[in-house]
């Protein structure tokens, strides 16, 4: 199994701030991708998000809140489904910093090398959105390769 | 153990302007810190990279032309040293797609979170130099959290 991982630093003192930005379909939608449908705020729910055509859907498996949130990949390309996605979150001095691992992935193909950095791209979205009131979700966000 | 992985394409038809990026000097410090002392061109030369105070020491252990360069960390915090670093180039219509790679770390401790977002943005940094002319390197680096 292969995993990835990030940090990131949001300047805030509200590590609520950062949660909602991980739980509500308005402002999933303002650092992730504008195609966003569904709440994360509840266990159970499915999250849809897309990209053009493709995309994901999310089962929220675990909430914890301010700290912790957890999805499963329910649809999505064969390389996603059943792989787990998670954020913590912890309040450090002006900082909230946030783990994120996406744990699982069956093999480290080349899509997964690609993966690892549109997530740090969209994760420095969400510091963005959190610091400054505005992201850069798709379709407005940082293309790294040919696969965008 | 634990692998970081990336991809970025590089909107090049000149794949040798990349291993460039990767080999020599005053390229590496053109993209990744502008305190580096060392050629990278020849297997068994050393590197050092260096953040103020801290930094890396990278032995180049395989060269392949302009494919491949692999770097042992010899020097620097406990978690990077023994750990292997590759960087494998390929030619796909418009881009040249690097392949990265930071192999072979013992945990996946908070550090290599840190490590994996941020060399995201030193890839990016590599991209816009070869792109543009002109890189981001350390200290005029992206800030991504309290660790920097």
């Amino acid at each position: 199994m292969a995993n990835i991982l990030h940090r990131v630093g949001i300047k805030t003192t509200s590590i609520e701030a950062v949660y909602r930005a991980l739980t509500s379909r308005n402002q999933l939608a303002a650092w992730w991708t504008t195609d966003t449908k569904g709440e994360g705020d509840k266990v159970g729910n499915i999250v849809a998000f897309r990209f053009n055509t493709d995309g994901f859907d999310m089962k929220v498996t675990k909430l914890d809140a301010p700290h912790h949130v957890e999805w499963e990949v329910v649809a999505g390309p064969a390389e996603w489904v059943g792989t787990t996605i998670t954020f913590d979150l912890k309040q450090d001095g002006d900082y909230v910093i946030l783990l994120f691992q996406h744990l699982n992935w069956r093999e480290p193909v080349e899509f997964m090398h690609h993966c690892s950095t549109k997530w740090a791209i969209f994760l420095l979205s969400l510091k963005k959105l959190v610091e400054t009131g505005k992201g850069e979700p798709f379709p407005d966000d940082v293309k790294i390769d040919n696969w965008n």
